[in-house]
């Protein structure tokens, strides 16, 4: 079995080697998250598996996800888990290695290209520069902010990413003012 | 200009939209610490100029490589810049992008898979997991360690990556054990 991280969402920001993967795969298992319109390169006898992850619809539990995984990869099927950006970094990865192992199924983790550093550089902006920010932070920001998290943002020399923030924003930011972060963008 | 992420050495964990610049540049641009080997799939036709960064070695400054880029761009070339791992984070991209925009040319950046991430996952550590962590600290750790390292290493919650760190770590580690970081590895 393959876990292959996809990249932030370009078709060709995936790695060579994912590429490679995914064009020799029998079975190619997916959700919302990756880059779909790689599965669109697939010839039509691979087998679509797409695991959901819509919000606010069912989808597949993270046990389910690894057994599927497990039972593609016993029938001796050449199995992708298709992740978006990297699968190690909030992607979950680590579960679906885990189920792998436990099966006695051997597994490949291919990196990918994380969207906490390809989302600011389509912005733009450098996670890091000199004289500026010498340090990333990445969290997962569906929850409260951990102190360390808090450290991060009050730092003018560190660059914070909020993932999967978007729908606790606003909680966010309260947490965040209370914690002496700054209000203003900083300077350069 | 392209100023392209070269990932963290494997030559297959390039992207794919890095690797057909690189096909179609006439002149790269590089330096140890991108993956060496991509150099040499390319034609002879190619310009590669090595720009060292060999540590103990005289090597061009930042400046000097900023206007080589420029002066090839000039010349209507298609210049390829290769870093190794991201060129935005903690590869000094964002320097060479403005000493470019600087002088009229436009540059792409093309992210890259970042050894930040591809090191650990390559000795089995996801960044992330869940119920251990659910954040990524990544600093450069050539210099003295700042408050939000501190935090983040304090934090169980968070996988800190200290890069470029080797040459210090004695200093580095004294540094956090001074500043309440436990000495012994966390259980799972």
């Amino acid at each position: 079995m393959a876990l292959v991280g996809g990249g932030p969402g370009a078709l060709d920001l995936i790695t060579v080697r994912g590429l490679h993967l995914l064009q020799q795969a029998d079975v190619v298992v997916m959700d919302r998250l990756g880059p779909r319109g790689l599965t669109e390169l697939l010839g039509p006898e691979v087998a679509l598996i797409d695991v959901g992850k819509e919000p606010g619809h069912p989808s597949r539990t993270q046990e389910q996800i690894g057994a599927l995984l497990v039972e593609h990869a016993r029938a001796g099927r050449r199995v992708v888990r298709l992740k978006g950006g990297d699968p190690f970094l909030l992607g979950r990865g680590g579960e679906e290695v885990l189920a792998c192992r436990a099966a006695g199924i051997e597994v490949q983790v291919v990196p990918g290209v994380t969207s906490a550093i390809a989302g600011p550089t389509a912005g733009d902006v450098p996670v890091t520069h000199r004289g500026a920010a010498v340090a990333l932070h990445v969290v997962n920001a569906h929850g409260d902010l951990g102190p360390a998290d808090l450290a991060a943002l009050r730092d003018p020399g560190t660059t914070t990413v909020l993932m999967m923030g978007v729908g606790w924003l606003p909680r966010l930011v309260s947490q965040a003012l209370l914690n002496g972060v700054a209000p203003r963008p900083r300077s350069r």
